[in-house]
């Protein structure tokens, strides 16, 4: 997706930028936690709920402060992104917002909630064949075509920023509460949310752990934290999180991420669906599997939270009710 | 349930008062709307979640006022109350904060998560068969033996007041975004939270309208504004929203409400799984039937939101997975 940007890691004070950008049109999410939770797990767990943002997902953080950076002239030709979830709904809505033309290119196979979700926020959707045609392609057709301005997923410091303002609000709540935290997670599909969110917690707190959280099978990150350099899924697998399907590591997220992660956890879905379980019960939270993986790597076991603050990003809550009603 | 307590309507001095004194043990839920909704409706409609409170209720802050207010020695005797759900988990979780001693009283056919959460919290909770035994009775024969103070669910000054920072909270977010509400819905049971959410909207807004929502056959405090005195309901009504069953106005509540609610308004149990579901889809968040019931009234039409601001406090969250499941 990278062609001649520059390859560096994400900055503190873009993150700082994105917080001023974007803080009249985003949900400042509360940061919770649970007694009983907390009890049952020997220390303090606090959740930073996303799914309470603007289009059910933290992706509205990162498309408001790219989109918000355009000039007027790049405004007047429109964005085009390409995605089958959350970006999609979240670039629709930025752009709604300030009047901007939206072209999104979704499968075919996309959730009919998420495409008549992008049409309600009068995006104009075009949709491909998985099979026959690569979206990149449509993409750059349509850019050139419109000269819209294309808005990547992840692999774009203003995207990572805008997502790091998550990292921002969690060190100004804990400190609001007195405490530090000592591990944060963050679930990985391209890599931008926990890149952004690490970047922030640890310029404040340089003693953080950050940890990605992959589903099985789609562990990209992980792997390629273990081997230092970027490695593929192998192609086949399956995920109950839709929302975190990404194959490879982006390069920009990577670049950053590689220095920042203590290191990579995993999830299968039954730890998942226990972590949506959780949410509900503890929280009463809507989360998508995605989600819920943070949690679900907690309440696994996957680190050690004993007599420690841990805080976990809860990235959306997009899910079909007969998904989440199977997991509870 | 009253015997000589002074019957008066809620000062807003009591209110302000209980938001200083609780304001560092409650969560400050924040008020939400999704541009999705407020488009379909024709107006602004704000939710306040409650079920997002500690205990996953309104009913922690009431609790917490009350008992924060005992004298040292009266909290060493502790305090005893009765209920088959939320006011039971306030209660308990709020003596376990400050270690005193909880007695609750809960019928034998209480949820299994209700009575569990009671114990969770430490509370010594003793059963009863609502067949051969009055909870009352119980009640004042262990508050005699233990030099426990009885703390009721909703027919207390203290309580009223407590629930009432929930409208001073709504009044100062509203400030913040720039609105003042037309229209503020709660539901109601004995009504103390109705009365304490009104008392402190109407007296920061005088023209705002202040509406209860009951479940059909539980319609109590809506015929009772219609006659000008308390009836009580016919006996064999059943409902999904189980923390809405009281039977007649408490006497303290309906003093304040008598002159303070423009309507009651009446909803069926189809329309409050309709409300759990937009609570689901538009808001990510769990609500309990009872919690979802404003949201139902709104929907469903009972009043005009068109072109105004309305406020939907959502009283809770405290569902089984099987009820949440089934309404989606």
């Amino acid at each position: 997706m990278m062609s001649c940007a520059e390859l560096r890691t994400l900055d503190f004070a873009e993150i700082f930028a994105a917080s001023i950008i974007i803080r009249d049109y985003i949900v400042k999410t509360p940061l919770i936690e649970n007694a009983a939770l907390n009890e049952r797990l020997g220390g303090r767990v606090l959740i930073k709920p996303e799914m309470l943002q603007i289009t059910g997902s933290f992706k509205f953080r990162g498309a408001c402060n790219r989109i918000l950076q355009m000039t007027e002239n790049e405004r007047r030709g429109g964005v085009v992104a390409w995605s089958s979830g959350n970006h999609a709904l979240a670039v629709s809505a930025v752009c709604a917002q300030f009047g901007i033309p939206a072209y999104i290119i979704m499968p075919e196979t996309a959730p009919r909630m998420k495409i008549d979700g992008a049409r309600h926020y009068g995006a104009k959707v075009r949709l491909y064949d998985r099979a026959t045609e690569t979206r990149e392609d449509i993409g750059r057709e349509i850019a050139e075509r419109e000269g819209a301005v294309i808005v990547p997923p992840y692999d774009d410091l203003r995207i990572m920023a805008g997502q790091g303002t998550i990292g921002l609000e969690i060190m100004e709540q804990c400190r609001v509460l007195g405490i530090t935290p000592d591990n944060v997670l963050a679930s990985a599909s391209g890599g931008g949310l926990v890149a952004g969110v690490g970047t922030a917690v640890r310029t404040l707190n340089p003693l953080a752990n950050i940890y990605s959280v992959e589903p099985a099978g789609f562990d990209d990150l992980s792997r390629s934290l273990a081997s230092g350099q970027r490695v593929d899924n192998a192609p086949g697998a399956t995920t109950l999180c839709d929302s975190l399907m990404v194959g490879t590591p982006g390069e920009l997220t990577f670049e950053t991420n590689r220095n920042l992660l203590s290191d990579g956890l995993v999830v299968n879905d039954s730890e998942v669906k226990l972590g949506m379980s959780a949410c509900f019960e503890h929280f009463k939270l809507v989360a998508e599997p995605g989600g819920a993986a943070p949690l679900a790597a907690i309440l696994s076991g996957k680190i050690d939270v004993r007599d420690k603050v841990t805080v976990a990003v809860l990235s959306g809550g997009n899910v079909d009710p007969a998904v989440f009603s199977a997991a509870l």
